[in-house]
């Protein structure tokens, strides 16, 4: 076994990289590689962005100077290399699972990990931050952003590289190029890469040299302004050619991201400017294995698979796959129904959609903002717009479903996958917020239904009763088991369990299962127990809150925050129509949920049936 | 009093526009400055932005033919021509006010309004989704956005640009380039723009020169082809010199702004490109009223002013300007507190301190996204960053609050203006949800102090008691007036009132003045009242819900949305403590609040002093 990772085992530290010639680099990448396969076949996670990136972060640690020197990766899924050589080889085996490391950056692991991140697009603007402050300080050292081609399509970059980019800080931002935002990458810049990727290197040439001329003292900064201005005729040629310089980045490539040497130079070279410069670099998502090269979108976040076949272990329906579905019906009757993704039409499960109705399906890039503000104007274009999201991501357009979504008297379907507990991708990827946000905003409606069928008429509403944003939002995965005796209204709430019990749990979505099955467990220990189960969770219906007015003792059990939830909505409710008996919330209290299966996240948060039964057996000893 | 407006009261419709030649025009464009001008400086309003498009706005109602060509104005504070030539004439003198009309478009006033506005940036991923639904629905009329250079530097924009690009709609944004975003632009793109803003029109003539060889039927279009090929070599200058070609769009301009034969002109040519274009338009802010023109950023959004001498009725102290002189103070005192603004240094009270401490004053752009990632940097980088935002704006960062801020462990403060009702600028401008989509945050601390004093304290804790994100929010205008015989502990809250009066006021930030106010009404009735002044809203103190336990009434105040509120945790905390009274929350419910003076609000909500006194005389009749 350790003949396996004969360099490998014996990094413990980026200064390790520093002491390898080039031969031994190339034998340490496919050590890499190999270890990136085994690990993420067994425990899931990012292979096909990780596989791109070996020979990008070796050449950057050789070369730069963490932690003094500052590399910040966005998202961080394609930071497995980075953690491999920076001290955590031996636990690389935990990765993504409880207690183990985490699948993204997480500075209580590492020196080398500058921010907590998961969400895309961050990397320009946090580390300019820490680049400002450097200049600030008068500290010379270097922060360099790592950034994928996809991230770019994202607003947040733009704003800022514009900010940036005449900064005079030693920021780097290198962009790793590999034509993929998770899917092919989208829009118009996409295209501008394409066009300059193929390009030869000069323009890095022309900066170095610009660089070295002014080096020489008196003289040479003169040759070198002469430049400038001689420059000025042809600049759009060699200077001034890329977008990158239009925002007052000096643009260096594109360089070829599997030649350690050639990086190494460029970034050296980089290093030399001292002001931000772009150094664009060319990777193949999924290098060095076979699969995922040929397939990267399905190898980018990925369950574990088989090596040599390189299949997947299949999955069940899933609420995503069955929302693809639905969809699919739905605008095969109504040709007013179109899609927009933010780069996830995988993901969201809408590849059947994006092929059978190409013309009503848009996949807009990494830009949530844009998706919900496009969305409107489609709405006002006469079409009925649905914007596919994971929960976590929808958080990045809080102020267009206010400003361009409630505010507009108009319908706009927001289909919200990821909802609650997301399990192995951690604190950045739970889906605990959207119902809190969303409760704020006047106008929305939002269903969290518990069955696929439940969601299937969720829509039914979405599209054809409510008005306004209706927001239908689902876990990841497949339905829960429910009891046998439970008959859905398919209304704005059910309720189970015996009618006259004193003792209520409330709840919605996916954790009804647990409540249900604990119920029927309580019920054997002589504890009788009603369930009202919320489908539709705004507004929430008088009759709902009538419903269990006159209990004794109500549970209220919430997989998302405590704070601006449901819980606390209902408690204000109850309170105003004059309710008397106890009331207990169970929810997420104040914290981020750390990587975990989603039973062991039911567990810790004490949403699981058992937990249930022991917290409503309390009762009894009040 | 006609005679004045000769023109201008004649135009029912653009219809009427159209009728005009061109000399009529310009006496036209006279007769909309003075009118503009006569109403500002009554109103308030935006005059320097409306000064600079009176021409842009009659070229675009000569050209186009709306309602059918979609007229989108991004932000809209620079429409005010536009509502004037669409039938609002008779009523322009009612604009900002009660019961008026908007100062911002408003598809329910007029069918030429398309949506509802006010924030920046969001009209080409509107206008994109009304021209992608007219393409599926194989209608060629057009959409126009017209944007300032200002919300270029914002995310969205890019974003919408990026996936419109080569969309092969008939979309046409008109940069509305004034070298300003409210304060003087900044950023690379700024530069970009000054640069080729000075250059002559030839793009345009290539742009349409092109066009007019594709015409002539099949020869032209292999000329035009050929073209296409030949113009490779030379593209760089001619062709895609900006930003904008890089992003798919054709460029023409720039155009003078002021010159409606030349804008109709090139209106005229882009609408025969039949593709995405955007049109460069050369404005003066504040064109034609001395003082505007010589100072645009005063003159942006304002109030009442004298037109002689160009002199605004004076403004006492406010939060505002308090809460900048203690910045400057502040930062006087520790090094590592640095000022962040997206593009609001003059709104939010940070003239003085851009200019004492330049070297720790950003502004990064109407970039609020940018802006919390980017002190996420500076905070890692050991400064102390403040972002200094309106609280509708802070709306457009609540992931990268919750990503870039509560997660990283690290200090940041957030300093909210405008936490409250705004008044004149309606919907879009009141700051009513800050407190809920903050409170939903894990590690968030938020204070909502009510004097100028408090809000002092509460920016010493920010800095150097709490850990993690820390707002402090703070309502547009003046600290109200108290009670003589209230005595701030400066701690998290307060009580005042009667200690053992069973009926208590539950409320923070400015409601406390009305509040307590009406408690010594209530006094001269018999009526025994209680206040709780939350000072820190999040987290509440135990000891605060412990002093109001055993209440038997409890009302519940608060200037900001009920859904999600504090006074629903309240309510949370109460019924889990075991409280048996009754509850009442007075809050804005589920509805959008519209323009009018903020004490015309607080009456309107029951917020006001008279309404606390009927709504808890109302206890005598239970």
């Amino acid at each position: 076994m350790e003949n396996d990772f004969k360099y490998l085992s014996n990094i413990k530290s980026p200064d390790d990289i520093k002491k390898l010639d080039d031969k031994e680099l190339i034998e340490l990448s496919a050590e890499i590689r190999k270890k990136l396969i085994q690990t993420i076949s067994k425990n899931g996670g990012h292979l096909a962005s990780n596989l791109g990136v070996v020979e990008l972060t070796l050449a950057i640690h050789k070369v730069f100077d963490s932690p003094k020197d500052k590399i910040v990766w966005d998202v961080g899924h394609q930071a497995y290399t980075h953690k491999l050589i920076t001290g955590r080889f031996e636990d690389f085996d935990t990765i993504r699972q409880k207690d183990g490391i985490s699948g993204f950056c997480h500075p209580n692991e590492s020196q080398h990990d500058v921010f907590y991140s998961g969400h895309s697009g961050t990397s320009v603007s946090s580390a300019f931050g820490i680049a400002q402050a450097k200049k600030i300080n008068n500290d010379d050292s270097y922060t360099v952003a790592v950034i994928g081609d996809g991230s770019f399509t994202g607003g947040l970059v733009y704003e800022a590289l514009n900010n940036a980019g005449r900064s005079k800080t030693n920021l780097i931002v290198i962009l790793n190029d590999n034509e993929m935002s998770i899917s092919p990458n989208v829009g118009s810049l996409a295209k501008h890469l394409a066009r300059i990727r193929s390009k030869k290197r000069y323009v890095s040439m022309k900066a170095l040299l610009e660089h070295l001329l002014c080096k020489i003292p008196f003289f040479g900064f003169k040759i070198a302004n002469g430049l400038f201005k001689i420059k000025t005729t042809v600049k759009n040629f060699l200077y001034e050619s890329t977008i990158f310089e239009k925002l007052g980045f000096r643009y260096m490539g594109p360089v070829d991201g599997h030649d350690i040497d050639q990086l190494s130079e460029a970034l050296s070279a980089a290093k030399e400017i001292k002001a931000p410069v772009v150094l664009h670099v060319n990777t193949i998502k999924g290098k060095g294995y076979d699969f995922a090269e040929k397939d990267p979108s399905s190898f980018h976040g990925i369950s574990n698979f088989d090596i040599t076949t390189g299949e997947f272990v299949t999955t069940d329906t899933t609420f995503c796959n069955e929302f693809g579905k639905l969809m699919c019906t739905m605008a095969d009757r109504d040709n007013r129904i179109s899609v927009i993704t933010a780069a996830m039409s995988l993901g969201t499960g809408l590849t059947e959609f994006s092929e059978k109705h190409s013309d009503r399906f848009f996949d807009v890039g990494i830009a949530e903002e844009h998706a919900v503000t496009f969305a409107s104007g489609l709405s006002k274009g006469g079409l009925l717009p649905v914007f596919a999201v994971y929960s976590t991501f929808l958080q990045r357009c809080y102020d267009e479903i206010i400003h361009d979504g409630a505010l507009q008297d108009q319908k706009m379907v927001l289909a919200i996958d990821r909802a609650g507990f997301v399990g192995d991708d951690g604190e950045t990827h739970n889906g605990l917020y959207d119902v809190a946000f969303l409760q704020s905003i006047p106008k929305v409606t939002v269903y969290s239904p518990t069955t696929y069928d439940e969601m299937k008429a969720a829509f039914g509403n979405a599209f054809y009763k409510d008005s306004d944003v209706v927001a239908v939002r689902y876990p990841r995965g497949a339905e829960p088991e429910l009891p046998a005796d439970f008959v859905p209204s398919y209304g704005t709430f059910d309720l189970y369990g015996h009618a006259w019990a004193e003792t209520v749990i409330v709840t919605y979505g996916r954790l009804f299962s647990e409540a249900a099955k604990a119920a029927n467990i309580l019920l054997k220990k002589n504890i009788k127990v009603k369930i009202l189960k919320l489908n539709r969770i705004k507004p929430i219906d008088g009759a709902a809150v009538e419903a269990v007015i006159g209990s004794k003792n109500i549970f209220f059990y919430e997989e998302g925050v405590r704070s601006g939830g449901i819980a606390e909505k209902f408690a204000a409710l109850l309170l105003q129509n004059g309710y008397k008996g106890t009331y207990d919330i169970i929810a997420v209290d104040d914290c981020f949920v750390k990587q975990a299966k989603v039973p062991e996240l039911m567990k810790m948060y004490k949403f699981d049936c058992q937990s249930i039964v022991e917290k409503i057996s309390e009762i009894k000893l009040r």
